[in-house]
């Protein structure tokens, strides 16, 4: 008969075992990455050859049949294209921003909000009223004294969050539904400092929105430089103008895929296990970290799993989403056609915080996930992935949440991102080859162990 | 009465207090560092006014002079320098290596190792003998096949490690005693590959030894793509020649100091908290990461404990260090007075593992610090600063061991420092100012923790 301290034994020895090969996988798995891993060198390929590929564009579409390569290259069983409609904005040309008053010219180095109507074709000459938050924008405009003026909202990043993910968070506000609230109160455009952590003279763009049809004002990201120059220019002289020159428009929604690779799972085929970024990026730089990384850290799992001799139990889907940026078109496809297909996913992973070096996950805590990967926290230590933070997910993954989908962030060291997150810098000279590696072999590490546990 | 239940609730609340307090003191020190911290502006001074800055060189004593002075701007209350007799090794002009064989000449790219010897003035010309470790050049020096020649260490960095200070540490050997080993067997130079994690022509440099004075035979570092294509060229040629010219000299050990900035403590001021990094450089780069980095965080502890509002329990002192990269003089001269004076020190931190995102500490063993430091992995938590090794200390703090002074070294991550380690590039630009902060912090953190419950 045996005791229970027997049985307590006989769990012990036995989860030491099951423990004891796994981080033998785990260590293939790293093994794999860091020696013959094709990120860096797909992500070279995609910047390089491809470069910015906003959706609707050109670039775009050359980037879908590309991830339909490489995934095949890496080892994937099948690859499909999943139709999706997706938002077709366009920048034109060069944007300009001027500040003048008498004796004075400033040139401001400004870009167009993605989904941005442009200004007249003449452009546009206008006092500008500075608010440091919605509350001044509305005391302001209430009072009368925003119509006909420019709203320049002047909210720096706080320096003080540990995470600038945070600091994002704080501030994207101001730059996704500023001129909704300003044009509420007559302003005729928005210039929104850039959610940046470095002083420097690179704007960063990112979507916006209008809430009518009749309102839309065109609004703009000045570059921290020129955020501080304007803030100053209007300490010399509250009354100065600035003239505002865009050309950038939207056009009609454009068919567009997202591109989706599988490896069959040997035990339960029809459970998938999803890890995914997105391919398209702003027009303005490589789309390097912003999400060049995450795509090609998804599409290197098809070639983990071949390459460390792992069959996987259930089917791995690496998804190369369309129009995160600015629509989540590609997001809502996939979202529409689970449902319609009512696909089982097991977990939804998204990888959409840079190539930098890996710190853990956020895990959200449906179907248990959260209190299971817990249990891991042994194994992924040794290679300093132990930080599992509750909550997760991602803009991607988000509408599958309401299907029970345990949906789960990876989580790099962001410090650098909001240096050049949706800027002329986000090119793939910024990526370091290691922290991209790392952050691979990261998330193949995760989803081995979600494959076996789950 | 108070029975035990009482007892251990009373503790408890009185430590949630003393953990409250913390908390709160060290938000307070990150709130400093992250908006006011002078570590940044202080590095792009000494890179860019100073630059470069070897042992015995005139940037050295220019870097001496303006630590003082920024250690005097940080809040200290004395500054006093400290002699120290340091190593005068100068590189002379710019390196040559070609690789010959008929009908093909290639340049490579190299540097000398310091402390090299110098080839003959019109240069060296041998055959070259390539070996990926010292027992194969024990085999071919016994058959006589390394006479004459000149010895490549090809050794790749190891990929594998997550660490890149241990494929250092494995590697580093070929650099270091490379030239003695081969010496024995009649070398007439040696080639070492760069200890490199990046694929690029930088060579990166560092300290060698010679062990006798009669046999000193010339040493440079190739680039990682040098030693690419020397090893190629070797296969196609395992006859080539190799010209080798350098002009690199040492001169009689020159007068120099480390500068050491101090507060007084307001209850313990005859015992110290030291916190240093290394001012001395090497001369190919600006001497940013390695370690400018650790000598500005280390001058900005003075200003955190002043900006901050803290006064210390225990004197503080913030020491740049002289000499460390090729010779130890500061480190020698700081341990004679503390035996000389009988300082005691109730812990020596070192910062010498670049401006890099901060992941925690290696805490040695002694006076019960380890087990000390474990107990405020709640504190650092929430900083992302709470990895705490067993055993640490650094180069320059190392000869405080035998007194008893419990070593820790600060510890960021380094999946980049390898990269530009000992080479051109390492430039101020390399460091990111959040990264940097965030390391300041972290280490003015674990600062006023053991100020206070030493």
């Amino acid at each position: 008969m045996k005791t229970l301290k027997t049985l307590f034994l006989i769990t012990i020895v036995f989860s030491a075992k099951a423990q004891n090969k796994d981080s033998v996988n785990i260590r293939k798995i790293y093994d794999y990455y860091l020696t013959e891993g094709k990120a860096y060198k797909n992500l070279e390929v995609l910047c390089k050859t491809i470069g910015g590929r906003i959706s609707g564009s050109p670039q775009a579409a050359k980037s879908v049949e590309w991830a339909k390569e490489a995934m095949y290259a890496a080892g994937a069983d099948t690859v499909y294209l999943e139709p999706c409609m997706v938002t077709h904005w366009e920048r034109g040309g060069k944007e300009m921003a001027v500040a003048t008053y008498p004796g004075k010219r400033i040139n401001l180095t400004v870009c167009a909000l993605g989904g941005s109507t442009s200004t007249p074709v003449s452009g546009m000459n206008a006092a500008v009223v500075e608010v440091k938050s919605f509350e001044e924008l509305k005391n302001l405009g209430e009072k009368n004294l925003v119509k006909g003026k420019v709203v320049f909202y002047n909210v720096p990043f706080n320096p003080k969050n540990i995470s600038t993910g945070q600091s994002y968070g704080e501030n994207v506000k101001y730059r996704y539904v500023g001129a909704v609230k300003a044009s509420k109160y007559g302003a005729v455009a928005t210039l929104v400092r850039s959610m940046s952590s470095v002083n420097n003279d690179s704007p960063h763009t990112g979507a916006m929105t209008y809430d009518s049809a009749d309102v839309k004002i065109p609004s703009f990201a000045l570059s921290y430089k020129a955020a501080d120059d304007l803030a100053a220019a209007l300490k010399a002289d509250p009354k100065l103008l600035v003239q505002l020159k865009s050309t950038c428009k939207t056009f009609k929604d454009t068919a567009s895929f997202n591109v989706i690779g599988e490896i069959r799972g040997k035990e339960k085929p029809d459970e998938y296990i999803i890890v995914g970024g997105h391919l398209d990026s702003w027009d303005n730089g490589e789309g390097a970290h912003d999400d060049g990384a995450g795509v090609v850290q998804s599409i290197d799992v098809m070639g983990m799993f071949k390459k460390a001799g792992l069959k996987p139990r259930h089917s791995i889907r690496a998804i190369a989403f369309m129009n995160e940026e600015n629509g989540l078109g590609g997001a809502k496809a996939y979202a529409k056609e689970t449902e319609k297909k009512k696909w089982k996913h097991i977990a939804a992973i998204e990888t959409d915080g840079g190539g930098f070096t890996p710190r853990g996950f956020g895990v959200d805590t449906t179907a248990g996930m959260y209190k299971l990967a817990l249990t891991w926290k042994p194994l992924l230590e040794p290679y300093f992935i132990n930080r599992i933070n509750k909550g997760g997910g991602g803009a991607d993954i988000g509408p599958l949440e309401k299907f029970g989908v345990p949906c789960i962030g990876f989580e790099p060291d962001v410090q650098r991102y909001f240096d050049i997150h949706h800027t002329q810098d986000d090119t793939f000279d910024k990526v370091n080859k290691r922290e991209l590696e790392l952050g691979a072999a990261a998330i193949g590490s995760l989803i081995y162990l979600i494959d076996k546990y789950k």
